[in-house]
């Protein structure tokens, strides 16, 4: 199974692409949507938009796991991080009828064991379960794939009747 | 000038289309897209950009004004609004490169001359410079048609030099 997890902003949307067979995973790609400030909040969903339907389109992922806004205390860029993810949603509602979203505290807990874990536990557990050789950067991509092992983990946990 | 204006949300998104011609304002249409809410989130996503991008498509708008969101204290249904307010940006944008957003104040000044004023004063003045024989329903709609308006003496007004 083919999952792509995505973690969505509204500057830098992570993703990243993971294998998952037979209780293996395996990275596939990641990396990161940036939007440049200079451009106005339409132009910048447009290109959001455009790239991630691209990736998609290019990625086929089997299930795609996006991970839930939590809202920090700036009320303002909260309004325009889930203004953005209303365009990763649509967009990926649009190539995928298989879309699961999970809140932070999910992935950290299910990733490293800890709700509670700090960002580096997470890339830490990230870099040591993809057996890969470097941290993911940006850290937005290490959160995406974190965001798909997530997900990888979960729909085992339910085929196997944990959850 | 044809003006569409949109008062954006998630179970409801209120449109409303006036004509301005020689400082005359003139009601074309009004409506709302509704999204039920047995729906999911992308299910709803969807439904939104297909019936905002068809409405769009039939009105050919030369400007749009949206209403920017007033976050009020349930962050959980502000999310879900600004990701529907993300959606409904990106169908303008596709569609039109005339975009301009208003604060809920801004409109309330604009169109009433009160910024604090009630939402039925909103409403009466709304009715009264377009000339309708009720108040438009649902409320979205005419908050929609009071954007339209709004833009419509603001852009006068820019063209007048007074702001």
């Amino acid at each position: 199974m083919r999952i792509l997890g995505i973690d969505p902003g509204y500057a830098i949307v992570g993703y990243g692409i993971i294998e998952y067979e037979n209780g293996k995973l395996r990275p596939l790609d990641y990396g990161a949507v940036e939007t440049p400030a200079k451009l106005s909040t339409p132009e910048r969903l447009l290109l959001i938009e455009k790239n991630i339907t691209e990736m998609i389109k290019e990625v086929e992922p089997d299930e795609i796991a996006i991970e839930e806004l939590f809202f920090n205390t700036n009320i303002t860029t909260g309004i325009k991080v889930a203004q953005a993810r209303g365009v990763v949603l649509l967009s990926c509602a649009k190539l995928c009828d298989k879309l699961f979203e999970y809140t932070p505290l999910q992935i950290k807990s299910t990733v490293t064991g800890n709700g509670n874990a700090h960002k580096t536990q997470v890339q830490y557990m990230v870099q040591s379960l993809l057996r890969l050789r470097e941290t993911p950067k940006p850290d937005d991509a290490a959160d995406a794939l974190a965001a798909a092992i997530c997900h990888a983990y979960t729909a085992r946990d339910i085929k196997r009747g944990l959850k």
